[in-house]
């Protein structure tokens, strides 16, 4: 089957692998038919990650058709339409048991990243009864492509440890895909303003068309003060960190107000300086999450009752055997202003 | 009347000032008949805190009779014994209405810092209704000057933001006062075990006394393997930093588990490091506070039940008039073994 | 001046009563410029309410003007436009402490109940500090008159009592104004589907049009059957009652899912039947409360973002000297089609 | 191998039975070490329970040791000590995810019930890896049969579904095992009281010894007025139902005060009176849940730091081949007092 593989430090290429099989009784083996392109895969590219080596199937996300199932899987079979969550979760340890799947023993994020992924014909799924979720029929199966991952680490890292509710200040830091799927789901709670700062004036106009309620360019390195402009110098209940890098996180530690919280997304390489001679005594939670996808049950729902379009987030999208230039589009996105590519598999 | 003042950076003295006055029809005063001295006053005398000007009575701890009432206080009246909060509360701007005290507009701690304190014969109460709090018949008042402070400060930035619950794993940095304090009203919520680190190898007994489950010395720089040996690799549920500096902050960064919460008490003087390299996908809270007092109804009633003998802190008592030795033997604990020392007024 | 009062069983009048005056250092007076008329006073005109003694002037929602203001009043000076609370908060006893100020000891409900309220051109209000609201410049103050009870009675009793989150599935029985309130807030928390239950078809139009996702009109004694339908025989996350009578109430116990909730908000006035031979199993929670109007803070920033219309409740106008035509028109609801009727005093 | 089966309403007998096999690669079968008999058991006897058929092997805890397992089990192998939930759970299913195992699809209440139970030598645990739970080695596994049913019972639907805090009074009504048991996980939060209501002086005498701070004997039919004296006409924070039948539910009715829980954990067979007409203004949460046993890994942690003593609940123990005797005893616990009965398999 074709697959697009990691092979050292900034190389890739789509390959010949052969088919993925069942190895374990509560494996998967699910025949893709859209998948998508993360920030984390260019991430891998780059060399970033030590945990995923080369020869490794990228991507984590996709939706497809059930092929075959281990003997230990109860509640799917062969045909089923499927959305793939991109944690892998086994559903008996500590950790699954108290619903962070992220940080499951013997699951977690794996897919494209110790194990092969998405960005192929077929996948391999463990624990598949808890990893994937069954698509109703008539659904628009491209845009529950957003459920893999977007929509829940949005929704999970940064509205719900945000705890953002009816009538309250909210500021997004960073308008790329992460932060805009954020800026969708933080909808859900109705608060009053939503500020999205970004360096990049398409994002934040794109942003405005999300419902952003007003938004800052912060290439003049002014955005702290425009908020606190903005909010009558009170700063914001919620501060969402969604680039990953200490001046963005600094920024979140300047506008959020005492009472408020800072909840991170980004996914950090270098550590950030925390201001607690200011912070200690401002009454504030910082929180730090990798998606656990615990909610893609809720969102299904918000999808099938018109709450939230995830279809907005889908930009371009190219067949699988184009899938290096995906990779040019989405990396480019700057130039190509892309938000989520689909691969057709 | 007698009174402690600040005099300038490293000075004080036992002077003579007039009996304060009701100010606003929401006063009170109350005549201190027992206080006490914390940590943050011995920061005042150092130069450490700006907002606390030469000239200021100190103290903002206390229980006492109150002497004179202004014209809307509803609540109190002369004769009445009451505590006082370290807080005051006018109980009716956004921040009081959601019960974060600390944050009042017109008031927060000021006791003691903007305005003269409670090591004094008399002291003026602002927002009296909602600063004081009645003594039952019968209760032991000295025990109750823990509950001005240290109990709330301890329980609500320690426990209840560190959200321990039966059976977690707790580790306090500190066993001073505020991490002693902290370690009693942890023992509400039965955690399995409360780890106890500190340099101070009385304190540290002090505390097994006081209901730790194990001690660590981290004189040798190794406290976060002591930490990671005893609970398996897996870290503590609740880490409590109670010092205020990078390293026992950073020690938390250590040790606190996936899913975990470092709940800060200490005062911070310089920035911390946050190793968000490696905790942005662990899935924890980090939270600061300054002490509501709101927990104090509560307290009350642990007190009266005898779920807690907050009198367990008190290791030394002083008349007023001998208030600089009482200076003397708090600042020098390592020495003397002081914890909390009464000033009888 | 002018005002509505309650002499009797069945009988009312509009009279020519003195003007009040300041009685404690935190009262107010306020000039009414609007106020409205509520289901309660309809009860309170049968006789149904003890506490409410003939020669009371009626009402307890309102808008207007401060005119005086008590010597301990600190937030309100005359010429403030404000909100009135229907409840009355001290802020300072154990209940509104905790933000419980329905059960204020000395407040909770008691305008146009034990003490002289809204329908008249003046009202003097208890604990101002506490029980009013600053109308921001340029606000429509009519629609702000929703605010004073109806939208906090159907957001904090039906819709937070509730739980309602995103993707859930809420059932309202009852579609009168209170139920329509609750509708409106409901959509905060972009629930999937809101079940409008009621007997009159013209309200249930006007529930569809303000955001019902589906309606069932009960006249036929078959609504439970036709909700268990609607949601493949599992029934609704919450099920809210807002009539006040055992046959709604019953009908909640029998369409609330496993692990759902009843939330209360009608004013019941005969005991229930609760089914706990069939619902001890069923992981359930059922609340009851009395509005603390706790949420104006937060109602009166979704109404200025825009996330809320307050206004579509209104359906007619009066000046003060017809407000007995007011009455005619509201408690003819079935004919009139009247929600709301506002009073211009 | 022996088992004890119910034969019809009224009978049981100790059989000899088939040895279960595995009926599905999730399923395991445990040899039983130690069981005990429920209250429900007794229910089930008098015919009570239309799930469970004559035939059926009663039993639904108990500690023993694997013996085989099924293809899909990993968590578990042959030999390993392991403790019974008293519910199954697939882990999987919708109310599985959100830890509602009480409510599994597949699964739930139904060892003993509609499946063979655990009075036997032998018993067949379907969804094993999520349904049993490892015991260290050391532990004292006789106890540790307390934490399959009665302890989470008794904290679950008692203990945390009535949100008991520090300081807060709290009633039991009942004080049969799962009274007791309650009283026990109770104090895991330091409530100020635990006032322990029942017919049974011995009983209330039990409870004292564990516990309790007050006890009233309900005999006279004023336990009500008891309570409301203690409390100073307050009521209780928290009022526990642990018999199950209206005159108990009642006086929950009766004692709870304003913003307090009613915590249900009695099995009713008949509805209840709710007196709405005075309770929906009193700002209550009433809550009812089949165990769920989602706490059983943070019981297992109470125990094992000697915050609980589970042991305290067993007063006999019998040979598996001497049940019937056992059955006789538990039956007649008025004379017998006794509590928990151990069966040695």
């Amino acid at each position: 089957m074709k697959a697009l593989v990691y092979l050292a430090k900034g190389k890739k290429s789509l390959d010949e692998r052969p088919k993925p099989e069942i190895a374990a009784p509560t494996d998967a083996i699910v025949k893709i038919t859209r998948t998508t392109i993360c920030g984390t895969d260019l991430h891998i590219l780059k060399g970033d990650l030590a945990s995923c080596k080369p020869g490794r199937i990228l991507g984590h996300e996709g939706v497809g058709i059930v092929e075959s199932v281990g003997a230990a899987v109860t509640v799917f079979k062969p045909g089923d339409h499927v959305l793939i969550s991109c944690v892998s979760a086994c559903g008996r340890c500590p950790y699954c048991r108290k619903q962070m799947y992220s940080h499951c023993t013997t699951g977690g994020w794996i897919l494209g990243n110790t194990i092969d992924g998405t960005q192929a014909e077929f996948v391999r799924i463990p624990h598949a009864d808890n990893s994937l979720y069954p698509i109703p029929k008539g659904a628009d199966e491209e845009a529950l492509v957003m459920l893999s991952d977007i929509l829940p680490t949005g929704f999970e890292c940064g509205v719900l440890n945000g705890k953002i509710e009816p009538g309250s200040t909210v500021a997004i830091v960073g308008a790329g895909p992460i932060g805009l799927a954020t800026l969708l789901t933080a909808q859900f709670y109705s608060p009053a303003e939503i500020i999205m700062i970004d360096l990049d004036e398409n994002r934040l106009e794109v942003a405005k068309r999300f419902g952003a309620t007003s938004t800052v360019n912060s290439t003049d390195g002014k955005a702290a003060e425009a908020v606190m402009k903005m909010t009558g110098d009170r700063g914001v209940d919620t501060a969402i960190e969604a680039v990953g890098i200490p001046a963005t996180f600094e920024l979140c530690e300047k506008i959020v107000t005492a009472g408020g919280t800072i909840a991170n997304i980004g996914v950090h390489g270098v550590k950030v300086d925390l201001h607690l001679e200011r912070l200690w005594d401002h009454n504030i939670s910082i929180t730090t999450r990798l998606v656990d996808t615990v909610t893609i049950p809720m969102l299904f729902r918000t999808v099938a009752s018109g709450k939230i379009d995830p279809a907005l987030l889908i930009t371009h999208r190219f067949k699988l055997d184009r899938i290096l230039e995906a990779y040019e589009t989405f990396g480019n996105a700057a130039k190509t202003k892309a938000l989520k590519v689909i691969i057709e598999a």
